[in-house]
């Protein structure tokens, strides 16, 4: 029996007598909350999209400490209503056109609930078998709607594995390049291994180097220009590594991207792919944003050449509706994860496990604990099928005004709470990215943003 | 516009038509969510807690490839049901007393639901200010419950940040604690850093340890007995740690645990952190398990010491009732963190950071993007003080048995389904471990696992 400093409570309420978690309370409670945030995304646009708090505003609400008399679930609905939703930017508001949208459906929000329902821990196979088995199939799934080579597949001994995103993925894969590397040259050799990425590619690929031990001086963002459409040139890459081999260091690890965060460039990946294997370098495939676009035909194009890559990845929360978080990996070996990243302390073992008959996701991750992501990759395709695919808003949008007014424009533009953009500086250039891709967004709401600029850049031209 | 493969695409039907996040049908589905969930729970104790399918069971069951016909939520609950409820193993039973519990409750879930409902990404403050700001107050209001130093707290310089895990939260203090130490001695003494821990330290230590590029030769798992209850002696560690500094290799991290996963085992904090500074090592506290239990007066004396150490972690998903996943990390040192761990890539400026007046905390973690975990955190308090603090069964609870005959017996429980209970070894002797704290959980049913205990030994020892 635990007890608090007595001197901070105060009287009792009836809730005290009822277990935390009483199925009868949960679905009162449960229900309550469906239709708040249900109310919620039908008032969505009533509210400015970028929050328009100042610093601070929260610590002013709130009590200054922990509160000690338990609240009703009405209560605690107004105080979110009242405290946090101004201070929220509404990343699911159709006006929301900005950073890469992280979309959602009823969908993904209902394998979600469940996944925190059952709340199960799916770190080995015997630890929840549905959630690993659930996991490899869709993962499978996923892969064949992708046209993956058989060899990133389970069904090709390869396979995926659910993360939470980009960042943890691609720390997965550069940890693994890395051993397999340092088990052939030695340890002594770490200060001198090179990754290779271009100047477009997200500051994920750097800070998993930087996290892997990777000499912060050896992260190679390989310049790209306007003439490739800002994709990575192959000669630009076989020049650098040609200089580093040189200079005695080490190519360890290529990071192409399709679809890089400031102008949607399109890494080539058969050309790249050729450069790497030259040097036995392990090339991760980085499609986080335009990944899920290539279930398309008409878009498969885009990953042509992965076959020569090692590891792919992309973002189901992105344009897959799954909601935050959803990363999905393939790898063609995952043994060279599971040697990076397992760990087999006897309070784990168990007969499936020594069997090697079952998958242990813990073995390729970060983390030992894990979530049953899975449940809503599943219940997405099985519920919404035709829905994504057919009216899918997969069209590639960006805008570009290069000049130093856009800085003005754009501040002007997120102040008015109307709609949401960031921007990107590609060649010195100031560009506002336009980002589609919310689930809500009609062309209504692409129109309207397009008038706000209109306006916006109307005023500050003519001052 | 996408489109898929026609080959595989069939009939139309109406939910073609619907928005993925139409607010009306997400009010309805979300209801029958809510109610599957309800009955789950009050009917948990009916199905086997450990799972009793065989590997692969899963892959029988399910198509080959991904369905093309969008299906009715009916028949996917009704598929969940019958396919994925009896791959469960039930981390929710009141009969699961294996590994560490990992808690849910109504107000923990209802978090969840308006983390996932908002689904905001609150990498920097300006992406959702109420998400950076809900975080920094928790977390400070969590501390002062602990009683952690001041110097831990936001108020006092420090700070909190929520994690998924405490892999995580262990592989940023080590990335920190190692980057810290090359900016005073070198990149190229990497190689000679070595990690402190005991025998009973989790192995996620190690994996963190080893992700961060510390040869895995200098990973000491210093030995511990029945003499010290399993926890780590100073007089061993410094021992070591002498024995590595005349060998030429440079201490960097203690990682010492309060509540050890094979016995509970208490490492003296005071004491330990005096041996790491005479030699500028990192100290970090894992309390994954233990922590929470030291808001309650008569064990906050198990984190006694903490002020000598550099960083301290709890997960809230044990005994916090929060829910997978939530991990509470505090530093007193903010700044070691963020020069590890920060990116400023153009696309994410704005001019709140650079202000320099927020919080950031993409700069604290492993990933970019994060969810809004504070949520379920700070609903917690507001919803269940009193039931959570008068309430809650915060002992610890653990079981030796040591002869041979244990191992056979801990399979005969867990198949008999009636209960869950994983083992250690310690000292060579094999332990059934077993540990109460499911939210469900009550007195009889600890009672009822002991009959069934019993039962099983009788049988087997009369064989």
């Amino acid at each position: 029996m635990g007890s608090l400093n007595s001197d901070n409570v105060t009287s009792h309420t009836s809730s005290s007598n009822i277990s935390p978690l009483d199925p009868e309370e949960f679905r009162r409670q449960g229900h309550m909350i469906i239709d708040f945030l249900a109310d919620y995304y039908r008032d969505v646009e009533k509210y400015p999209v970028l929050s328009q708090v100042e610093p601070g505003y929260l610590q002013k609400r709130l009590p200054k400490s922990t509160p000690h008399n338990p609240e009703p679930i009405e209560t605690i609905l107004q105080d979110v209503q009242e405290h946090i939703v101004p201070g929220l930017t509404h990343w699911q508001s159709p006006n929301f056109f900005a950073y890469f949208q992280c979309t959602s459906s009823i969908a993904g929000f209902l394998g979600e609930m469940l996944s925190t329902g059952f709340n199960v821990v799916g770190f080995s196979w015997i630890a929840s078998p549905a959630a690993t088995e659930l996991e490899t199939i869709v993962v499978d799934w996923l892969g064949e709607m992708l046209e993956l080579p058989k060899s990133f597949l389970f069904s090709g001994n390869g396979g995926g594995v659910l993360q939470g995103t980009t960042c943890e993925a691609v720390l997965c894969t550069i940890v693994a390049a890395r051993d397999q590397m340092l088990s052939q040259i030695g340890r002594e050799n770490l200060i001198k291994f090179v990754v290779y990425a271009s100047d477009q590619t997200h500051s994920a690929i750097q800070k998993a180097a930087q996290i892997a031990g990777i000499h912060p001086m050896n992260f190679r963002a390989i310049k790209t220009s306007k003439s490739t459409s800002y994709a990575l040139s192959p000669d630009s890459l076989r020049s650098q590594v040609c200089k580093d081999v040189e200079a005695g260091l080490v190519p360890l690890f290529l990071c192409a991207t399709v679809g890089t965060t400031s102008t949607a460039a399109i890494d080539p990946l058969e050309s790249l792919c050729a450069v790497a294997k030259d040097y036995g370098m392990w090339v991760h495939v980085d499609a986080a944003y335009a990944g899920s676009a290539c279930i398309c035909p008409e878009f498969r194009h885009f990953i042509d050449g992965v076959e020569g890559a090692n590891s792919f990845s992309l973002n189901a929360h992105k344009w897959f509706l799954t909601s935050l978080d959803c990363c999905c990996l393939w790898v063609k070996d995952p043994s060279a994860l599971i040697k990076s990243l397992s760990t087999n302390p006897e309070y784990l073992r168990n007969k499936a496990s020594d069997s090697k008959q079952v998958v242990d996701y813990k073995d390729w991750q970060i983390t030992l604990s894990r979530r049953f992501r899975s449940l809503k990759l599943w219940i997405l395709p099985s519920a919404l099928s035709e829905t994504v695919y057919k009216n899918g808003k997969l069209d590639m949008v960006s805008e570009e005004l290069a000049n130093e007014a856009n800085r003005k424009l754009l501040e002007s533009i997120n102040m008015s709470g109307c709609v949401f953009m960031t921007h990107a500086v590609v060649e010195g250039v100031y560009v506002i990215r336009f980002a589609v891709g919310a689930t809500l967004v009609e062309e209504r709401h692409v129109i309207t943003a397009w008038k706000v600029v209109q306006e916006h850049a109307n005023v500050i031209l003519s001052t």
